[in-house]
């Protein structure tokens, strides 16, 4: 193996405990996704998108493909942070330009009192065995990050029935029955710890938790109703010590220091966070990930390149960093701009600038 | 006039400027609106949202609506934040359920360069007499607030031709050519200022900037696209020793010592904001407005005092606190809520708890 492809293969795990790196590890938050022809292919081999899901060969392909086509510095597996609520029962589906629905959403006492955390290894089999392939086909080249959605994030698709603008019946559950909401999330706690614990059993090397909705929360009810759950999932992972975990709050960059209190090793961060001021708050104790706006990958190369050297900057010298974007990758961004960000990230990086 | 007519009449312009106060002003976002039967009423009678808002008559009718009803300690103009670009040309309309379009949209230099600063005299004759109007039906009851969108948010419109979740065009725009963006807002810095001052002219007592889209930039791009235009606008107001000025952008709560640098008496603040860390970061130079999660509206009695309560103990004691919530009032809230927020507010702030 050469050097590279050695730190390649460590870059992002040391990072993320805040170890010393020659340059700055790079993922990129929806990497496998529709920006790709070589995904584009897949997706119309499997079907649906939950098909795809599904399918542990073609999901491991579309995991891969960013890694093969890119020097980028972790595979994150493809799938979607809806599968645990699937497995319970409730029916995903997706309708095409707007995003997640359930069929049964879960509204009252009876309904969230019947759920329970389903086995991983029997109804969210499909994810484990991609995990495990994965692993396998990607031989050690880099990292594979697994993941799930917060507790609170699960409750409120499960609740509305969809994701959205509105948060009516979550938001009418939490003012009017919080205890009732509690028991949903504790079930969704115990229900996400395994599945996180089963991926990592099949090969994940880092843990990501997306907290989608965190950032609808008031700044009294997150540490409650969001910010606990995900603590409680961290600490209770089986094999904790051997596995960095990135949080990551949709529009959280106001509640850092409570975000550092899950006990994550890393907080994702979105665009609108100064990355100098984060770290000035919690980079004593956390690593940081991010945060290039995704729509910076529409600007000219000269462009792109500036931002993603001025993000560096603000970052400054020193362990800790994982440059990403603050949302997912859109889907019609041109292949070949991904490929200058990278290469600017690794450039700039190396070189100290 | 009784004392405590009086108060009500001075309550909020001396909170804006950090004056000891009876009791905590409340005002709220969207208090003129479809939740209120009154208001259903006025609209069916215009016709469209537009046509409401260019009728004076009816437009002051449903500005007075809420003040009557309820002891709130301002009326806010009822107008769109649109009317500036509709007034330049662009054809704003509205569809059903979707929020604001225009029919013609800018995104090219001649498009730009061929826009000018409307005289509000003329293209915006309808809101100066509305604010007039107001003024002499309320009678010294409350004062009155007048508002524009900030140059970034009219911009993100203009361009995209509509709100909404994408924003490609005017990024686009940001990081291909940001002279020519700042050349528009230019030109909307100017239009904005005029529309002000011409609001303040016909007898509005405070305004109040709606920056929309001011969260969607990113932590180093925010101060030059959205930031310094609205400073530049406080500071060219003819008026402005007379007027207190309110600058609210979504979104950014993390940014508050860069907005207090504006210029602005205050700051809106959204429910994702603690009101004591904010005080700590920026309550010796503004006051600061908000911030109750407009969702509460649909939580039981109790639990609405409790949360009313909480935003009051959440900012603590000592001037400077105007109440409102962190976002508009939503259309299916019960009226009897609104009042019940509004005592509770009112009760808990008189006796300081």
């Amino acid at each position: 193996m050469s050097d590279d492809v050695s730190n390649r293969s460590n870059r992002l795990l040391r990072a993320l405990r805040r170890q010393p790196v020659d340059q700055t590890p790079i993922w990129l938050m929806r990497q496998a996704g529709r920006y790709l022809p070589e995904y584009r292919a897949a997706r119309a081999r499997a079907g649906s998108f939950m098909d795809l899901c599904r399918n542990p060969e073609l999901a491991c392909e579309v995991t891969i493909q960013p890694v093969r086509r890119y020097a980028l510095d972790a595979a994150i597996l493809f799938s979607d942070i809806l599968t645990v609520p699937d497995a319970m029962g409730l029916g995903l589906y997706f309708v095409e330009g707007e995003g997640p629905r359930f069929e049964r959403p879960v509204r009252d006492a009876h309904a969230i009192h019947g759920l329970r955390a389903p086995d991983p290894a029997v109804a969210l089999r499909y994810v484990v065995d991609t995990v495990a392939k994965v692993r396998r086909e990607l031989d050690g080249l880099c990292p594979l990050i697994g993941f799930s959605g917060s507790p609170w994030t699960l409750a409120t698709y499960m609740i509305e029935g969809q994701g959205g603008h509105d948060f009516r019946h979550v938001k009418g559950l939490l003012y009017g029955d919080p205890e009732l909401l509690e028991s949903l999330l504790a079930t969704l706690t115990r229900a996400v710890t395994d599945y996180l614990d089963a991926q990592v059993e099949a090969g994940a090397q880092a843990l990501m938790i997306f907290d989608t909705w965190g950032g609808v929360l008031s700044a009294r009810d997150f540490p409650r109703f969001s910010r606990d759950p995900m603590a409680r999932i961290i600490e209770g992972l089986s094999h904790r010590a051997q596995v960095p975990v990135i949080v990551f709050t949709k529009g959280g960059g106001g509640w850092l220091p409570a975000l550092a209190d899950t006990g994550a090793d890393a907080l994702g961060v979105d665009w609108t966070v100064s990355l100098r001021e984060a770290r000035a708050q919690v980079g004593g104790r956390v690593a940081l990930q991010g945060n290039l706006d995704p729509q910076a990958l529409y600007a000219p190369p000269a462009r792109l390149r500036a931002e993603a050297q001025a993000v560096l900057r603000d970052f400054g010298a020193g362990p800790g960093h994982v440059f990403n974007l603050g949302h997912g990758m859109l889907p019609d961004i041109a292949p070949e701009q991904v490929a200058t960000l990278i290469e600017a990230v690794q450039t700039a990086s190396r070189s100290g600038n």
